[in-house]
């Protein structure tokens, strides 16, 4: 069985090829530009692929409720032409598969609960952290979407108390994007965090912010397992730092051998998917897709 | 119909007899004793009452994964003889019904989002502020557990600047329940919050903790309705100055109708059973464990 997936980010646009397995057999990558030559490019890619079934995850906002009269849709996104653009329905009417459709992170949380670093898991937390912050939520089997879908980037944290940078979101200006998102770290220290070493003392800061919005969420939600992606993690050293912050402000509270001692190596990870997280995310949309029309 | 409903809490427990509609027949309450005598007294009201089913909504912390070996216990309480006590499986024995068994908050949660403030959606959160502060998370239909269970009246705050209370939390010093429970107005203003007129300043500071809480719990699930309940919310004067906070908070970053101007106003609301929140809880478990069993 042949399925299909689409990464539609605000950058750049994967489409991929894949099966039940989560292998992928073929994938293309083009730059975002207007969404009407864009998604002709995606429709071109798909025309002769014979997929049963797409799933797309896409930056947002994007609207996932399913009863809106603008369900599938790229919602208030100061991207040039992408504000209010019915996506989904563009790609349908083309294609005439069934399709899925949820946030980039959403899927990516879905494909790591279906072969990555949650396989088998009934929930997940994926978060990614690189020009923005971004949080997929998997509970109970199911992507959490709600009033509009979560937005747990912009949770609020505290302060370190040696931190002066006023933040960089802006909304929230200190928000955890606006104090741990790549344009913070690179506003703060003056250079990009990919040229900062890895003892320089950013890492220990950086852990701070996402280590606290880490506990506050294993609070709030419990989950089976957290996994870290986006471009920031590729920074190894941040794991064990990171692993520490949440241990130290959750003060043994939550009693699971997932978070106690050793335990939480396996509990807080990098994506079992790897690169190809966003675009295996997809193929799962597509797989579920093609399993509920069934 | 008639399903039977525990509020199994740690001063004292309610039973009652209701049916499909959350109508409750019959009540009676006892205090918390040692687990024995207790669970006995559930058992003597139900053994005539000709129930198809029963849900107890517990205090905790409880097992709740059905894959564990302690599923059904009250796992780590500091209450005399109820550590590690299998509730569950007594009640079980005795009475011979399907049963439903949560947390009371979760069992809160659900009764709302059947009978009460989140009728017909499949998303609310339900908190409850007295002794301490609990959560109960129900998303996309489902009541989440995870790696133990929602514990998010500890999640982390941002202190008001004008507090010098170091928090009552015996874990966490001053996170949410640290600042904002019962127990932490008395020792902040040396008088019960009861005693306090609604104009204290005690109130525009617990809404500052309760509206930084819900507004980081709002960007990480989008749920469609929160709901306060428990005794310090029956400082009505609370729920205009918490509302006030989230959407400072938020600063227009949720887009939506329901959280814009006036539509806060129906977002955030006190429990619509009012004082039969936790019993009808119990009760909506109980409903959902005979479907399950049929």
């Amino acid at each position: 069985m042949l399925i299909g997936a689409v990464e539609a980010g605000g950058t750049k646009f994967v489409c991929g090829v894949g099966n039940e397995k989560g292998e992928v057999l073929d994938r293309i990558s083009f730059p975002t530009e207007q969404p009407e030559k864009t998604l002709a490019q995606v429709v071109e890619y798909f025309k002769d692929k014979q997929t049963q079934a797409i799933g797309v995850g896409s930056f947002g906002p994007i609207d996932i409720d399913r009863s809106s009269p603008r369900y599938g849709y790229v919602t208030t996104t100061p991207k040039p032409g992408w504000a209010n653009y019915p996506v989904l329905s563009t790609l349908k009417s083309a294609l005439g598969v069934p399709m899925g459709w949820d946030t980039d992170v959403n899927a990516a949380a879905l494909g790591e609960a279906t072969w990555g670093a949650a396989a088998g898991l009934d929930s997940c937390l994926y978060y990614t952290f690189g020009t923005g912050v971004g949080v997929g939520v998997f509970a109970e089997g199911h992507m959490v979407h709600g009033l509009v879908h979560p937005e747990g980037g912009h949770v609020l944290t505290r302060r370190h108390p040696d931190d002066t940078y006023a933040g960089k979101c802006p909304y929230h200006g200190d928000c955890l994007e606006g104090m741990a998102a790549g344009p913070a770290i690179e506003a703060r220290w003056g250079v990009k965090g990919s040229e900062l070493g890895p003892d320089h003392p950013a890492w220990e800061m950086e852990a701070f912010y996402i280590g606290q919005a880490l506990a506050s969420a294993i609070l709030l939600l419990s989950p089976k397992k957290i996994i870290l992606g986006g471009g920031v993690m590729h920074q190894a050293q941040l794991f064990p730092l990171i692993r520490e912050q949440v241990r130290r402000n959750l003060k043994g509270y939550v009693a699971s051998p997932a978070i106690e001692s050793a335990g939480i190596d396996g509990y807080i990870v990098p994506p079992g998917l790897g690169d190809n997280a966003g675009l295996c995310g997809s193929l799962a949309l597509g797989l579920r897709a093609y399993r509920d029309a069934l």
